[in-house]
């Protein structure tokens, strides 16, 4: 299977590449990226997205602020740099990983006295960033594939795949890793309303890996799991609470579903997803624009006086987890802000 | 409010006239419907769709029949209207009033001796078809208003409205009479993939007369639930058997859902959707063509190379059921074979 990356340096130009994931399955464009300015309207419309790859994108930002920002004195450079973060840290409320990936590279070069050690620095942590988040996904993989019968239908929703990460993805990783290791598994791909993320991206990765995949629409999930073709579900997140895990709208669909027909529910990220500082309440669920709703390709498919309501992500409680699945390990129920704490300081 | 008709018979030209529902919202069509082949078309294109309208299509579709087949003599003339109604009948296998508005006209006509009186009352009786329909909604939407709090937000998926029966609508009915009836209904509608009956046909109805309606993402269903925000669910249904009401894919998952936040889900259907002979095990669901998944408008959103299936509904089993409102009266549980039954003997 090929390891996919999403987003990387290019040493030559000093700037980030990046997949378009817009334009996918129709068009693989490579896109080159040499400002704050445009990495940040990438992230908003979603070119580059997925909880990890948003950490990396974010370390990434910051060793291409240190390059783009031309002052010459220390206090003025850094002050650039936190604007820089601030820009990029806005484009997205509910994804953790971006401000994680920001604030680990951040935290690295403050202390620094000069400008070139910052830059050289900058770029280390963030290719650290990516280099330990495609480690993560194949350790994630590799526990995740434990859990899966040896032959099984997996039901999964967006793209927690490696367009979502550094490469191998998350909820993908635990499939990549099952075939890997001889499992028999059938992918079944939500398409992911509005923006088909599950249709586009995830089908596009699996069968480029030479992954069969079968795509349905949202809403025929709970039909499948009450024919009992689902086995399991396997989901990324964009955040962790203590008390929730936050993923793109559906995910909560699928968890209560799951329960109900006694399938297991699994979800599958980094430590970097956990925000244990923070309750369900404290988080903000984006909402994006109408468009995304309303329109696809040339065709408009809502009236204009109708009011639409599109959230990007929603909320399951814990109670409805089966299994988290870390790079330290599997957290089981009860899943408590204790059990997470203590994974998290093992890292 | 208007009653809009989305087909009817036009006397001057001989021929059915109707909305063709695959171009709302964008465009406002009135398709004349002259030729058996034609209306099969229209209606397994959906462009006639809804399964009171499928009754009264089919209704429509045998007086057509008994215009267009130009044989003189009785047996001859009859055996082309058979021809017909066999084609009408297989265009869709999963909705049941398009059958039994066939049959409900061809079984007063074959008595007939000649043929100008089969054509006068197949005409007469396919008329009393869409009359008794719209009384039909209207009564229905009565019963199912008083089950509805004085204000509430109802969730409906797909277009049991107008659009899809000959007027007022079975959900959209009950929607309609509770408003009428001076109560503060909130009208919440799932966009319905694929293709979107939701969003394009129940908004655009609901805002011809002059009703607000919010337009979500199917998977947006169950995280308002969570939140508090919807108060009941009504949908229309495609069949019903003693064991389970088969209507709209994702009509299950809003079902399970409900259950899960102890929200009441009611379907609204007149005593033609019931198929009492049948169980669940012995209707076929409709799988239609992987385009509707995979292309919207001038845009491609599915690999060629996945796999993709399209199931057009699901089933509901009874005990997840809140009430069944019909023009008899509301069937509460448990719903059992008797209790339709008993209904339909009143009839």
């Amino acid at each position: 299977m090929n390891e996919t990356a999403t987003l990387w340096w290019d040493t030559g130009t000093e700037s980030i590449r990046y997949i378009d994931q817009t334009l996918l399955p129709e068009k693989y464009t490579i896109v080159e990226c040499r400002s704050i300015g445009q990495l940040a309207t990438a992230i908003r419309r979603l070119e580059i997205r997925g909880a990890p790859a948003l950490g990396v994108a974010g370390a990434y930002g910051i060793a291409l602020a240190t390059r783009v920002c031309q002052r010459n004195d220390l206090p003025a450079f850094f002050s650039d740099v936190h604007t820089a973060a601030g820009i990029l840290r806005e484009t997205r409320p509910t994804a953790i990983n971006l401000g994680w990936g920001i604030n680990r590279v951040l935290s690295k070069i403050l202390p620094l006295q000069d400008i070139p050690s910052a830059r050289r620095v900058a770029l280390d942590e963030a290719e650290a960033v990516a280099s330990e988040d495609t480690a993560c996904c194949h350790t994630i993989g590799e526990r995740g594939a434990a859990l899966l019968p040896d032959t099984c239908t997996v039901l999964t929703h967006c793209n927690a795949g490696a367009l979502a990460c550094s490469s191998w993805g998350t909820a993908l990783g635990v499939i990549r890793s099952a075939i890997k290791g001889g499992k028999q598994v059938n992918v079944i791909a939500c398409e992911t309303r509005p923006l088909f993320q599950g249709s586009r991206l995830t089908a596009w990765e699996l069968i480029r890996d030479g992954i069969d995949v079968t795509v349905i629409t949202d809403s025929s999930a709970a039909h499948l799991m009450r024919t009992g073709t689902i086995d399991a579900v396997v989901v990324g997140a964009d955040r962790i609470t203590h008390d929730a895990v936050f993923n793109k709208i559906g995910t909560y669909m699928h968890a209560v579903c799951a329960r109900y027909h006694n399938i297991p529910f699994y979800v599958a990220a980094p430590l970097s997803t956990f925000d244990t500082q923070k309750g369900e309440r404290d988080v903000i669920i984006e909402e994006r624009g109408r468009e995304e709703v309303t329109t696809m390709g040339c065709r408009v498919y809502v009236p204009d006086a109708a009011v639409v309501k599109n959230y990007a992500f929603d909320a399951t409680p814990m109670n409805l987890v089966t299994a988290i699945i870390t790079e330290q390990g599997v957290l089981h129920p009860p899943i408590t802000i204790d059990s997470i704490l203590s994974f998290k300081s093992t890292k």
